[in-house]
């Protein structure tokens, strides 16, 4: 089903109903779309809000990228009916929405394209999607190739999904003159001030034609007749009829009518996006739509998606592992930090972390990300629940409900930047506040640091409000006294790591008094969150302990365990505990639940987390991001072998099973894969499919720092390479302020600890110091066994 | 393709493609049901707020009932698969999803259930949807009879769509213990304290079965597989597979195998509908869900539709006019004023002329309206945009948008109520306000007049704030200047009105008041909005007057013309230019259009009517509640042609052609026929399809007070038939203040005035007084030729 990955920038799926949902997506900093094998599309783009330029057919809820996305009949796609003009078969490429079974499919996604190749009836047809760098559009190119070794008369009918698009005005007609379809709308909107915030809006959606068709559709009921979409009355015409929408739901259906020789093979571009105006469409149009502007779109936009590229190659006896963390997993650690997941109002928290990745490839991005976060910082040092991008933008969905843990993250991502970059100077930077309030980034995270030991109750336990890093946990502190487990740890932690800033600055006396805070929280969790085998997730309003062995249902987290182990409020004893603990109750054969077992029904005095379908989202499901931070505390204790099992229950596998089961491409890690793997053992693990989440930074820092052991520091690059059991050697080729690395890492008995050669000499404390920009650094990297 | 029509309370249609949305409804006070012939549904029941209980497969937008919904392949639906067991033939009743072209189809929409036949591979399949009177559920029974002459193997699949119902929670399952399916979801929400609003909402879907079934499935992509909901998978198997629906879309279809003997028939019977829990499940299903609790449901609820029956019976030279008049007219009356269009925050405007009709058919409704909507009138006497009508209701989508007209509608509509009631009673009635003061019905109405009065600026015309009876013209007055030609002579119309109260009453002093109130505001249209041949829409902020020979579009507004007449700002002359220019700029085949030309494009000083699209909803359509106003208008001045031509072109016409174009069986007024027929000849004259309008309540006092001239007043009843020249005689039974008339009216060559006989005597001046209750009263009428 999977075919081959060739060079690893390639994923090819040999069957459109094996794994229906396996999609692949594109993006640039003002749109994304992800394509399924089967044709279907979810596509948006900002202006400056998401917005669609192809819809569903009725009146869509503007809603939050959803997860485990459902498909149907007129769900938004892009397809090309086939039709023999002989003998009036029908095929559809991809396979949408006739779902004709064909004689071959591939389904090939790319770095930076996504292409199918479907053959049918003795023709092929490959499907080619770009997208431009700057612009919002989707280039399209159609191969047809006679394979039939005879000459063939047949109708090929581009076909692009357009919806309900509006209902105050919507049409849409066939414009020779620009050379496509034009669908015009209106935004709906009652109140008159809306009026101005819509008035520039891109309300059209085109479809514009490298050559010019045959004949054409551009009414949705017209095209489809009585046959419905998977046998369109309006291809059993000899042409299209060229009906206008008006008022109608608008589609952009071409046709060409051609005669194939054996052999030959004719080929098409389309446009299709959101305009303005008609200018705006020719001055696309010009720009893109012929063979040389799309040729000079794909090598720009290769380029772009090259930038991302990231400063890890790894060369280990797990080929499918190379595949994924050379070529995809930075390509989605880049699409986070550079599109902000296509938001205006990123969650605090995602905003840092999304932001943190791009330590790896783009470490500017990261320094300014830390800027405009604390530009936006409150005057008491918290954070907000959103960093707003965008002029006019506003919190929205779950940022408007007030969470405690956004300040955490400060020091939690910083570590990263500066342990990559030794870029300390940005701790000196003036940030100016929205109070007018002029402070140094140092003297931000500071009070950003002392607002969380302040934001504790008399326990010393941090408040929780209503959520931490757990949205929906929206009723254990609602009425203000509730404290959060995880967040009493987590702030030790976050703590900890600002402790060794404080050190690294010279500030001995703030570093001694944070210090007094870690310790502080570390005794208040041991001291009221202690359950005898793991951490409690919480203290409720009401000072009901939860996430305790009382408890039948949410009966263990794993966030309160991972994070008294970074924090160190878990001391040897109750982490081997912790470990049984989570093998025991949390691990599934696709990873380490959040928690277990999940909710079966509301618990009021835990919140909305509870009411979410058990193993799905959150609740008890494998949520990538918790199980993430598990592994780098497993790797920051010398757990290599724990870490690296759920390391690899993460990734996207390397089984058909496998895959099947999480119906997705190895492409991407999703954010999170089902729960519930004991009341719901036929759905878990099945990917949400959904690529946005916090995981994938954290991801590429286990491998980095974890696995390869490759930790920077002020002066120097640390190696210490934490190799699963069973691998006996690894190659890593690692870019490290602007030198080159390459390691060859073996293990070796009788070591005691972790051995490097430079130029035939052992470098002291495994620690290369005075790195030269430009310089490649050969090492050979010796292991314990 | 219309079949027969009977005794007027059925319409029936014979061809699911001639006319894919006519559709029927039912309802009751809880909830509402629209069903296309082809077997699409919209349903929604009040929970206080308009709720789904099937749902899109996609997340819906929750917003106003559209108009022109467009149907598409997943769109919820009721539908019996029909399986040839030796043959593997497949078709499903009434149309949908399969399409296959049947042998025999009747749809036929009933007062009180709505009925298919569909015949074809020699089975019958009946369908009848009925509704409980209280209680939310649909009460479907399939039949289905074997025709073929011989022994049949076959399955029947009743399948009822589900949709996604919660990105949170979902799932469905087959429930042996309650005899059918139940879907069970969460209602998405954020916010804690939308948990307490949504905690007992009727989150789970049901479909019951009297009979238990061979087999079910309960997941949506389960039944469909690679075949497509036209041609699912699951139909392939012997048995459907039970499968569960865990966090994916349900559905609740079930197989029934059975072996039919020639003329063979088996009878079904399924509930479905929303629930909170499995007791109440339980209680629903005892209640109604068997042969007994059908029948008596379906005669209950025919006794509650017959309540409705109005207090006109027509008998004229149009046979299809009386059928509408007679039997559904009275019923889509009694729909509005039953249930307030299934909002809790109705317009005012709609509000008060709702209840209006009820004037007609229970007038302790009405009454009752008019102290709830006065008791939320605002201190200053303003009343407000909607009319609150359930705890923690909000005014909603168009109701935030400040409209000034919605005072001119309480002496409109309290005519209507004392014409038919005398209960002048009611004007003494005290009514306390939101302020806590208590006035009389009276005292506040007359507020209301003086506030009219107030809200005018110098020249005496009225201001539009943000919008008057026209929703979306927005920005005429949004800067607080521009003033509305025609709330200025409906003000007029309404003073007028309420002086003659004043009178009544015996307040002359205040009507004298009023009177110089309308002579004021008449010369004011005058001096500032004659333009020639007719009155201007208004003036806008910066002092341009529109709705002018100067205008390209909106050059020609109806309700400017209309209200002139009603309040006597126009005279002879100008009236007789009214009509000359109505006639050829606003008259179509299909109505009067709202206002012509149409907005091809925004013109911002008009605002957001200019946006929509040119013929459809206001923009230049065949706004129906416009045109029934003019008609009433010339009721008033004896013009009884022109009424009529324009009276009868807005009910859904009798000839095929005719309900092709319109699409919709004459069941209902819909609030608008596309208008655009210069610009758009190919989709003018099609229906909304919407039957919420405040038309209805108009028509019916124009077939009342207009064609067969009944008018009641404080003592009697005047009678003044405005017959079309073209009729020579119409019976009419009229119910009245208890008593019951039958006329006999006939038009008499060289009569000047009309002439009522009873009792073998002519009436003095055509009014009968000291009528009595009971009593019936046989009339001849002659009306002059």
């Amino acid at each position: 089903m999977l075919g081959s990955t060739h060079n690893g920038a390639r994923y090819e799926l040999t069957s459109p109903t094996a794994m229906p949902k396996a999609a692949g997506f594109l993006w640039n900093q003002r749109m994304m779309i992800q394509m399924t094998c089967r044709g279907y599309a979810v596509a948006q783009f900002m202006q400056p809000e998401p917005t669609k330029y192809s819809h569903a057919p009725n009146i869509e809820a503007k809603t939050f990228m959803q997860p485990e996305q459902s498909y149907y009949a007129h769900h938004p796609g892009r397809f090309v009916y086939i039709k023999d003009e002989e003998t009036g078969d029908l095929f559809s490429a991809p396979y949408e929405p006739v779902r004709e079974p064909v004689d071959r499919f591939c389904f090939s996604v790319g770095q930076s394209d996504i292409v199918w190749a479907v053959e049918h009836l003795g023709i092929r047809v490959e499907m080619t999607l770009g997208l431009p760098t700057q612009d919002v559009a989707e280039l399209w190119t159609v191969k047809v190739t006679n394979l039939s070794g005879r000459r063939r008369k047949i109708s090929v009918y581009p076909y692009f999904s357009i919806g309900n698009m509006s209902w105050m005005n919507q049409s849409a007609e066939y414009r020779p003159d620009l050379g496509g379809v034009v669908a015009s709308s209106v935004t709906p909107y009652q109140k008159a001030t809306e009026y101005f915030k819509n008035k520039y809006l891109k309300d059209k959606t085109y479809m514009m034609c490298g050559t010019p068709p045959t004949s054409w559709e551009t009414n949705q009921q017209a095209f489809e007749g009585e046959g419905g979409l998977h046998d369109p009355s309006a291809l059993r015409e000899p042409n299209l009829l060229g009906t206008d929408a008006r008022y109608e739901t608008p589609v952009a259906a071409v046709q060409y009518r051609l005669a194939l020789n054996p052999d030959e093979q004719r080929e098409y571009r389309f446009m299709f996006g959101p305009a303005f105006d008609d200018e705006e469409i020719r001055g696309m149009c010009k720009k893109y739509l012929s063979k040389g502007g799309f040729a000079r779109a794909a090598r720009e936009y290769a380029w772009y998606i090259e930038q991302g590229r990231g400063c890890l190659q790894i060369e280990t006896p797990d080929e499918d592992l190379d595949n994924f963390v050379n070529n995809w997993l930075p390509r989605q650690v880049y699409y986070h930090g550079d599109v902000n997941r296509l938001t205006t109002d990123p969650q605090t928290r995602n905003y840092l972390q999304d932001n943190m990745g791009m330590s790896y490839i783009k470490p500017e991005v990261t320094r300014k990300a830390f800027l405009t976060a604390l530009s936006q910082q409150e005057s008491t040092g918290a954070m907000p629940d959103g960093i707003l991008l965008a002029e006019g933008a506003e919190l929205k969905y779950i940022n408007q409900i007030p969470h405690t843990d956004h300040c955490v993250w400060l020091p939690v991502t910083l570590d990263t930047y500066l342990a990559e970059t030794a870029d300390y100077a940005l701790l000196k930077e003036k940030v100016e506040g929205p109070d007018g309030d002029e402070l140094t980034v140092f003297e931000r995270i500071s009070g950003a640091m002392d607002w969380l030991l302040k934001a504790r109750d008399d326990r010393g336990l941090s408040y929780i409000a209503q959520g931490d890093w757990c949205d929906p946990m929206n009723m254990v502190g609602y009425k203000g006294k509730g404290v959060s487990g995880w967040l009493t740890v987590a702030t030790g932690y976050a703590l900890n790591l600002w402790t060794a800033v404080c050190e690294q600055q010279g500030h001995s006396k703030l570093a001694a008094h944070y210090r007094e805070g870690v310790d502080e929280l570390n005794a208040a969790a041991n001291e009221y969150l202690w359950d005898g085998d793991w951490f409690a997730r919480g203290i409720t309003d009401d000072d009901v302990v939860f996430g305790t062995k009382k408890d039948k249902e949410g009966r263990i987290w794993l966030n309160p365990q991972t994070f008294s182990i970074l924090s160190g409020a878990a001391n040897t004893e109750q982490r081997a505990k912790i470990f049984k603990e989570v093998e025991k109750q949390l691990s599934t054969p696709y990873g380490v639940t959040m928690f277990a077992p999940p909710y079966s029904k509301m618990r009021e005095d835990v919140g909305r987390v509870t009411q979410k379908y058990p193993g799905s989202a959150e609740n008890g499901s494998v949520y990538n991001h918790a199980a993430i931070f598990y592994v780098y505390s497993l790797y920051t204790i010398g757990e290599h072998d724990r870490a690296y099992k759920i390391l690899r229950q993460m990734l996207p596998g390397p089984s058909e099973e496998d895959y099947r089961q999480r119906g997705q491409l190895p492409i991407f890690i999703p954010n999170y894969y089902r729960g519930a793997y004991h009341e719901y053992p036929h759905t878990a693990g099945r990917s949400s499919q959904l690529f946005n989440t916090g995981t994938i930074t954290w991801v590429y820092r286990c491998f980095s720092e974890g696995l390869c052991g490759l930790r920077g520091d002020a002066e120097g690059l640390t190696i210490r390479p934490k190799l699963p059991s069973t691998w006996n050697s690894i190659k890593v080729t690692r870019l490290f302020r602007g030198a080159k690395f390459e390691l060859d890492i073996r293990r070796k008995n009788g070591l005691r600890e972790t051995m490097v050669m430079h130029a035939g000499k052992v470098v002291p404390g495994a620690r290369i110091t005075n790195i030269k920009a430009g310089a490649t650094y050969h090492l050979s990297v010796l292991v314990p066994q």
